[in-house]
């Protein structure tokens, strides 16, 4: 059936942003890479988390063998919870991802799973396929690339990279192997795309830290809070040495920085003086100077412990006018107004803020042009698939391979469902699965174009108008008073007389009519355009109407 | 009463993004200066524009004598239909300013409207008040800023500027006026801060001009479409120009672009040759290498003429391979997202994107950091008020204004619907008037914190059901199946047997009970709770919950 060729799939993480997830097959068997989520935009209201179809998996069941973890960001592992509930396969990634994968577990009891641990230069077997794993540099400790050989040769999944020559953890991303490798002969290259429209070479991480020691030093007397992502380690390892050596206890505020912090600190990843942790609770007995204060909230997100800051509404601390707080991120697409309310509201309670339009606090864990070439340079793949961005970024990525001399014909641009089959020699697209997006919200799992949503639109932009009314249709009467509910359509002091027209408006239609005989259905069409129209003709919207007709 | 003093009132435009709004008030004389609007951000769902509250105005209806415009923006004009709707003062601005007003109000016939064009350095005496208009530059012709000469000294408003050496038309922000006037001696300058927080000089207007150039030359063979700012006026006389250059013939589309390209043309803003100028109808009959379309979009509004392209829902025009799209502006805050669904759709059309993130195509109309010194250096103000900006941008204005030697004491950080009272050696805040956002919606004017936002914005998360049944409550039975409707709760494949269960819930429960005697009102309450546990138990949402009894 396979003709011995190699079979990718893209289930997720390429046209758009999140939710990365990729199927390689060969003859009976399947690896996945990632499997991650997306958190909704402001367009699917109520939405809580979005997550690849994956019917293309439960149809290829049996031959799946493993899942591969590259990091533990959520837009790689975040949909595991439920893909684990049908698929009981094991689970590779890096020691630091096993763990934040059993810590998201421990919310879903039910589910089974099976992590093994992996490192660097770790080679495994999993039927025909010979997985390597390689040391990558990104905003999360324990990232991983994979080279992937097949009987069709060499496939390398860069995951989530940059290249950092002054890595926190004193190892960098592993050039010395993907160069060996690609000298061996690459097939196939699959690289990430996030910062392919930045020219030049990101900042290290260690510039970052260099950046914060500087504003301390400078902030001496101040009490100092950061907010940054709970997930990048290094950045919180910084933090915590510079809180050593500048004499601060260290107290950690919002969920996910107590959880991470919990998890790092227990495998290694992350190392520090328990002495110099204290209680959130206890920071009102140390002197300002001596505190320093990690907190999530960076992106601005409504709940976040840095949000309630902002707002006041942070019972555990009060900001004052001695504070500094230090965004130590910057506003991930579509997040920037949240943050910027964030940082107006800090000012606002009297307290410093230092974000990155004003400092160089933060860094991209995504390669720039310059590291993509690199990458590109070393690995020498015959074949090219841009991942991981939106359309714009992997046409900007197919535009800088060919600059790079690669031939159009050799690059596929995927998109979602997207089957890409390869040979030895050839690549070609070869068809598409069923494959998308999958709306968990609350119990429910739904689709991206379903009514709920556009029902919710409509209701956010117009809101709804109820009418009731009760008919004898053998007499031709109404019964008795409309009943008429609006909600999200008129503003209060309309309210009223609002209601009283409508009223009028809807008995004079109905009285028109000649209502004996006449079925409830065509009643409440008649009724529904009749409310309609007076309400466009009183407020210029169309909100929702929902009529209820009973019959005597 | 006024103590000889000048009192500054805020209306909008400080403290947040949008609607510009100063009163300054002089014994029993008032000038306005600005009457902006907002486009209101997705948490305000449904709402079309919010103008300013103008209590303040209305209760001192007889002391104002005229409304100064700085510059044609929609956040500086854009509420002048709803203000002279209620006071019939005339208004004062650059010729191009009051034409986009007599534009604006062809769609408010019933406004009545005396607009009087002026010229930079035209003195005009209102009153006590004598206002010089100054030259400045800023990405709309016409703009203006402001000496206020008063009996307590001479106030500086600089409007919105920039200031560019080399000018599209020719002459440059007035320098040497702002010298001479700072000589003479400063009360009070209050400055715009919207890129306060950018280091250096904002990038020339003509710099733009050669990038586009050097594209132009770039694709000769290319069919050219261009989105930009309907009202940067020197912008669209630069692509005109390069049109004529390059030989191709210009089309307009999207209704603001046509309108104001007219507007502009017919007072000399804009010169070209009609020849040139061909109907968007026409384009497919001439070469690609001969068409440069201008078009509306460059923020990705969804209605746009350029959205509707990228959908490929654009009757006029359909975009192909060899179209390349230039995006000549970049989002601001808060569109990112759209501005970047719109690119990829582009890109997805097959055609190219050249957008601020790949080329300098555009450069913002606000100074920059040492265009901001500058201004200072040379007013030389006794007194400061940091206007224009989010809290985050006053703040940081304020501490600029401070490193070039200015005592805190000296400058006032505004909110809205704050007064300042300035005197000849004195300023300080006297107290806060009725200020703040009056959102149009349709045909209603409402309030920030209104039931018709919060039930919008509740109805977007997590629907609403319905619920109605009819009651004999003297025989203390259900006299009908009650009727369930739920809009935006369950998805689509699980509605009949949520209905269905919902209603053997509903049931139970109300046989349960005793409900012979009970008012409708304590039937509903049970009701209502009885539904949203049980909507909760299934779908872990709490949506709105009508519920309409009828007795029979």
């Amino acid at each position: 059936m396979n003709n011995n060729k190699l079979k990718i799939t893209f289930l997720g993480g390429v046209g758009e942003i999140g939710k990365n997830m990729t199927a390689f097959e060969y003859n009976n068997e399947i690896i996945l890479v990632d499997a991650g989520l997306t958190f909704p935009s402001d367009d699917l209201p109520g939405v809580d988390i979005v997550i690849p179809d994956i019917t293309y998996l439960l149809e290829n069941k049996d031959k799946i063998k493993a899942i591969l973890i590259t990091h533990g960001h959520e837009d790689h592992i975040g949909a595991l919870p439920f893909v684990l509930k049908h698929l009981n396969v094991p689970v590779y990634g890096s020691r630091l991802s096993i763990a934040l994968v059993e810590n998201k577990l421990k919310e879903h009891p039910n589910v089974k799973f099976k992590g093994i641990a992996v490192k660097p230069k770790n080679v495994l077997k999993i039927g025909e396929f010979i997985i390597e794993f390689i040391k990558v540099s990104h905003s999360i400790a324990g990232s991983l690339a994979l080279s992937i050989t097949t009987p069709v040769g060499t496939v390398v999944h860069t995951g989530d990279f940059k290249i950092d020559y002054e890595p926190i953890d004193g190892t960098m991303t592993d050039l010395t192997r993907f160069a060996e490798i690609g000298r061996k002969g690459v097939n196939l290259l699959l690289c990430e795309s996030t910062n392919v429209c930045r020219k030049g070479f990101s900042m290290s991480e260690r510039s970052v830290g260099r950046a914060l020691e500087e504003i301390i030093k400078d902030h001496a007397e101040q009490r100092i809070i950061v907010a940054t992502f709970a997930s990048n380690i290094h950045r919180m390892q910084q933090i915590l040495d510079l809180a050593e050596k500048y004499k601060r206890k260290v107290a950690f505020t919002g969920r996910s920085m107590v959880n991470v912090s919990e998890v790092a600190m227990k495998i290694g990843e992350l190392s520090f003086n328990r002495q110099n942790i204290i209680d959130i609770e206890k920071v009102d007995k140390l002197d300002d100077k001596e505190v320093l204060i990690m907190t999530t909230g960076s992106q601005g997100e409504p709940m976040s412990a840095l949000t309630r800051m902002a707002a006041g509404e942070f019972k555990n601390l009060k900001l004052k006018s001695n504070d500094l707080v230090i965004l130590s991120a910057s506003p991930i697409p579509g997040n920037e107004k949240n943050v910027y309310n964030v940082i107006n509201a800090i000012y606002k309670q009297g307290a410093d803020v230092i974000y990155d339009e004003l400092a160089d606090v933060h860094t991209s864990g995504h390669a720039c042009q310059e590291e993509l070439k690199l990458i590109h340079s070393l690995v020498k793949p015959k074949h090219f698939i841009p991942i991981h961005g939106e359309y714009r970024h992997l046409k900007t990525h197919k535009e800088l391979a060919m600059t790079l001399g690669m031939d159009e014909r050799n690059i596929i641009l995927p998109s979602i469902g997207m089957q890409v089959e390869v040979g030895p020699n050839s690549i070609r697209q070869s068809g598409f699965v069923t494959a998308g997006q999958r709306l968990v919200d609350g119990m429910g799992i739904g689709d991206m174009d379903s009514n709920v949503l556009r029902e919710r639109k409509q209701l956010s932009e117009d809101g709804i108008c109820v009418v009731c009314v009760n008919i004898n249709n053998i007499a031709g009467e109404i019964t008795s008073d409309p009943i008429i509910i609006t909600r999200g359509v008129v503003y209060a002091d309309e309210q009223e007389s609002f209601v009283q027209d409508a009223k009028v408006s809807i008995i004079a239609s109905l009285k028109e009519a000649d209502l004996r005989g006449v079925e409830p259905a065509v009643i409440k069409q008649s009724l529904r355009r009749n409310i309609s129209n007076f309400i466009f003709r009183r407020t210029k919207r169309r909100p929702m109407i929902l009529t209820i007709v009973t019959l005597d």
